[in-house]
């Protein structure tokens, strides 16, 4: 069995959401199984200095068009939330939770709360809006809240984010890829080639 | 006749030696001019307080290693000089002022500095090295020379470098495409389907 594709994300990240939109299908044409793993940006950016992409004067005022322009040319509805960036800390502790009940139904609440997100320009950031979208999926509203403030969660989020540290991501969307590392967007198709073709 | 395709680059970018390799192509099938406009991406950065890619932490490690997986990609010879990134300026002066005289010739000029640059990775920073490459053009050396040192050609650079920064660019590659902005050597194809299209 190959080995996974690792599709690193943060919810508040706009390339994060057109990398969800097709990592699943690019997995399904080379056989690859692709985890989710959503993780925390604002903790990585504290290592590189960085800040947040419209944050940066000019690039910024780019990045809103560009991130628009991508999002129609692959043919998915966008609108940039209010406010931007947003925390994704409880966004990614439920999909955590799920994922350690069922990876398949943590991956549909991934891809519903990047929708809501990014599709909607909705605040996914509080957790009542988390265990919203969680109840639309199925899940138990209270249960969900009550999972978002439990420490063992907390601690499966904070390890994650320090696995994905460790594994060199520095940015979302970042595909790893047989150890290979893809950052951004514009890279999943060199990710594909890399798995056609055995790298190069 | 459709407007040219104005290309933004400044000559210490490893992304603007590979859209370089490319862009003159991707104009001819297009049926577009494409137009070299060198700049200094240093003048830019204070204004976006961006730092050179390669000196970011953990990102810069990983910008080397897909600068030179996008080469093999493509096909095209890939060496970082060293130093780096290193002073544009002579490059881009020795461009403007044979543009003054021979369009064609300039763009000859920058291929081939571009090539010493990444293809070899020589370090094009010296005015010698400059004189030299061009005197391998067809230049004579002594007036190229003595051009990087003119006053009036140091100005032209300076007045590229801000109509530059005027016309939005602050990256480099970077191309207007009937005024529509694409940064990066990865919007190349986008820039392309722009062109195709007439714009989504």
């Amino acid at each position: 069995m190959a080995a996974p594709i690792d599709f690193y994300f943060d919810f508040s990240s706009p390339y994060g959401y057109l990398a969800a939109q097709e990592v699943d299908a690019l997995g399904a044409r080379q056989g690859r199984e692709v985890v989710w793993r959503p993780f925390l940006l604002g903790a990585v950016f504290k290592t590189t200095k960085q800040e947040p992409l419209l944050n940066v004067p000019i690039k910024g005022d780019y990045a809103r068009r560009d991130m628009a322009r991508c999002a129609r040319l692959i043919g998915v509805p966008f609108t940039l939330p209010e406010p931007f960036p947003f925390s994704a800390v409880a966004a990614c502790r439920a999909v955590y939770w799920l994922a350690d009940r069922d990876a398949a139904q943590a991956k549909r609440l991934a891809q519903a709360l990047y929708h809501v997100a990014f599709g909607e320009g909705r605040d996914i950031a509080p957790a009542e809006t988390v265990a919203e979208i969680a109840s639309e999926q199925g899940q138990h509203r209270d249960e969900v809240l009550a999972a978002l403030g439990d420490p063992a969660v907390k601690d499966r989020l904070k390890r994650e984010v320090e696995a994905a540290q460790d594994a060199g991501v520095f940015g979302s969307p970042f595909l790893l890829v047989d150890g290979e590392p893809f950052w951004g967007h514009d890279r999943l198709s060199h990710a594909e080639k890399w798995l056609e073709t055995g790298g190069w």
